[in-house]
């Protein structure tokens, strides 16, 4: 089921609609090339709504936020509700700053993503007021949170996915979760905004976004064991990632998935 | 002469003022350097006109454009009019949204840049009113747009460059055709932009902007296909183009060339 | 003492604050997490006096200077100030044009910066006017700016850490020279921003902000000359840069360091 939502988008190359952070963009538009997709970036309040319109899904992260990028974030996540685009809304650094939290806490509100892609701390800062995280690292074992990701789920009617050293992908009281992944990628800026980028491109191909969010991190999990086998470092690993994801094949995946549907 | 544009690049390193786009200021910056230019990357309209005046070109780029970047290129572009100095306008996704399409339209008419490079889509957007393109993709083949590039040329006084499987550059009624380049190339985000970029070193070095446009997509054809012969995926691709670009000799050039000037 | 520094940081991780330029900032995040730090990228005047107070470190860079950042600088450096946490400034293009000038003329003066980091020209035109720079390169050796070095050390107060072929690091009468390096280091965009950032790492490590920085500059040179070592252009040294500063060891430091305490 993953392949066959690989061939879907190698074949029909989805647009997906990404207002970001600067810091990955170039990270995620490749990576989103490299699975087969077409990426747009585009933040002006001018544009977003149409932009958003041309798309099959719309990622918004939180990585470099600042007023006018909510702004635009608010106009085309609206945009996308209206049309019935998928959201996937990547909440970065949410529990760090009042800012960061109210600003996701509103995007969930006013937006109603398809998915909330983010690491533990970002997910209970999203339930919870607490203590901040450690700038966008997470303190929480992804198991830990299961249950906040549950509670989420169902506050907010959404697929939450929750990266860690063990993926959970909630939706209700379903929960998948996926033990591929290598150490390196907490080495690589980007990867979980990589992700969210990534599940994107799914969830523009399978209508199912509990299914698409799987899926994402299934990849992403198995394209960093293969490319953490060819790297010498975070700097080569970058490299072999892109071409990993370039040229996976069905047998990459079969060979090496573990996924467990609960 | 493309050789003595790139010695002559080589040994001055020729000051080239960007106002480009998020997603690849690092990647173009890195393809001048590796030319042998001089980047600077600077938007912020209190300096715009200052920076342009230090530069032997300007490239403006409108991939992540905004209002605010929209000042700072009518600010730059009058100013390098009013010197003299050679600009490259990329009108990155005109055609995909009215704010794009106006703003390019805008850029051409108040600040009649020297060259202008674009995909298919884009350069047709600028003379008329039609269907969006698919993103910052184009839909048409560079032949065909050919008639437009020839009336665009005209209308807006400078040198039209369309990349594409086949580049075309067009001055008035002067053509070049340029048939070097890899598939790959469309996996790798950005190589639009550096195309435009490398135009900018170009035309800093070779005072007949027809000539510099073509001079450029040719390097970047050539480079691409060395570099795709020696790459595994999108990830090396990326590092063997600036390899290869930074290592670039005469008897490349030579032995690759498909330049035909009509 | 370096390698010290260096265990420590792998072993704490400590939090970076970089208010930094968007050429560069997947880059000096890649640097700061293969060095073993944990970076933040933030800028939004609402919440970088929130997230510089999480942080063991701050970094601002003027790379892409523009008014909105000026004010998150500024604000950011201030809240740095009051909580004594150590604040290393880019003067990235002073010197330039007046706008960059004056920015970094400001900052000194109201940030009082534990470290100023930048080329000879960025040096000297924080004490001199005079003519501006060639963009972001420098046309004076480093060795002529040490006087003036000097001068700004006294009169701002702080380490100035002046980068080139002989890298010098200045604190009142104190000197440190540097002769490690490798020229292909000036054909990445961004190396000196590395270094900014790297001694962002350092500071947050080591309380005397005179080691810090120079330690900083020895890993620079050092990791420079092994990545260029194994490199065959711009593009594949950086790949080694990351990997090489991942994967560093006693060993190389201890074989390779050209440090002179004066």
């Amino acid at each position: 089921m993953i392949w066959r939502d690989i061939e879907s988008i190698r074949t029909e190359a989805p647009v997906v609609h990404n207002i970001t952070n600067y810091v990955v963009m170039n990270t995620t538009a490749n990576a989103i090339l490299a699975l087969g997709g077409s990426p747009v970036m585009a933040h002006a309040a001018e544009e977003v709504e149409e932009m958003t319109g041309l798309a099959r899904a719309l990622v918004i992260n939180m990585g470099t936020l600042s007023a006018p990028w909510v702004t635009a974030m608010l106009k085309a996540g609206k945009a996308a509700l209206g049309r019935k685009i998928p959201v996937v809304l990547d909440p970065v650094g949410s529990g760090a700053t009042r800012f960061r939290t109210e600003t996701a806490r509103r995007l969930v509100q006013e937006i109603r993503p398809t998915v909330i892609r983010g690491n533990a701390s970002e997910i209970r800062s999203l339930l919870h007021s607490g203590p901040g995280t450690k700038g966008v690292d997470s303190r929480h074992a992804p198991d830990e949170v299961l249950d906040e990701a549950r509670a989420l789920s169902r506050s907010a009617g959404c697929v939450v996915s929750v990266s860690g050293p063990v993926d959970v992908i909630v939706s209700g009281d379903a929960v998948t979760r996926i033990e591929n992944g290598h150490p390196l990628m907490t080495k690589v800026t980007g990867m979980g905004c990589t992700a969210s980028a990534v599940t994107g491109v799914f969830v523009a191909a399978n209508s199912s976004p509990f299914q698409a969010a799987a899926h994402a991190m299934a990849v992403m999990g198995i394209v960093g064991e293969m490319a953490a086998e060819r790297a010498q470092g975070p700097g080569s690993f970058q490299l072999h990632f892109l071409d990993v994801l370039y040229g996976l094949q069905a047998t990459d995946i079969a060979g090496r998935l573990k996924m467990l549907v609960l």
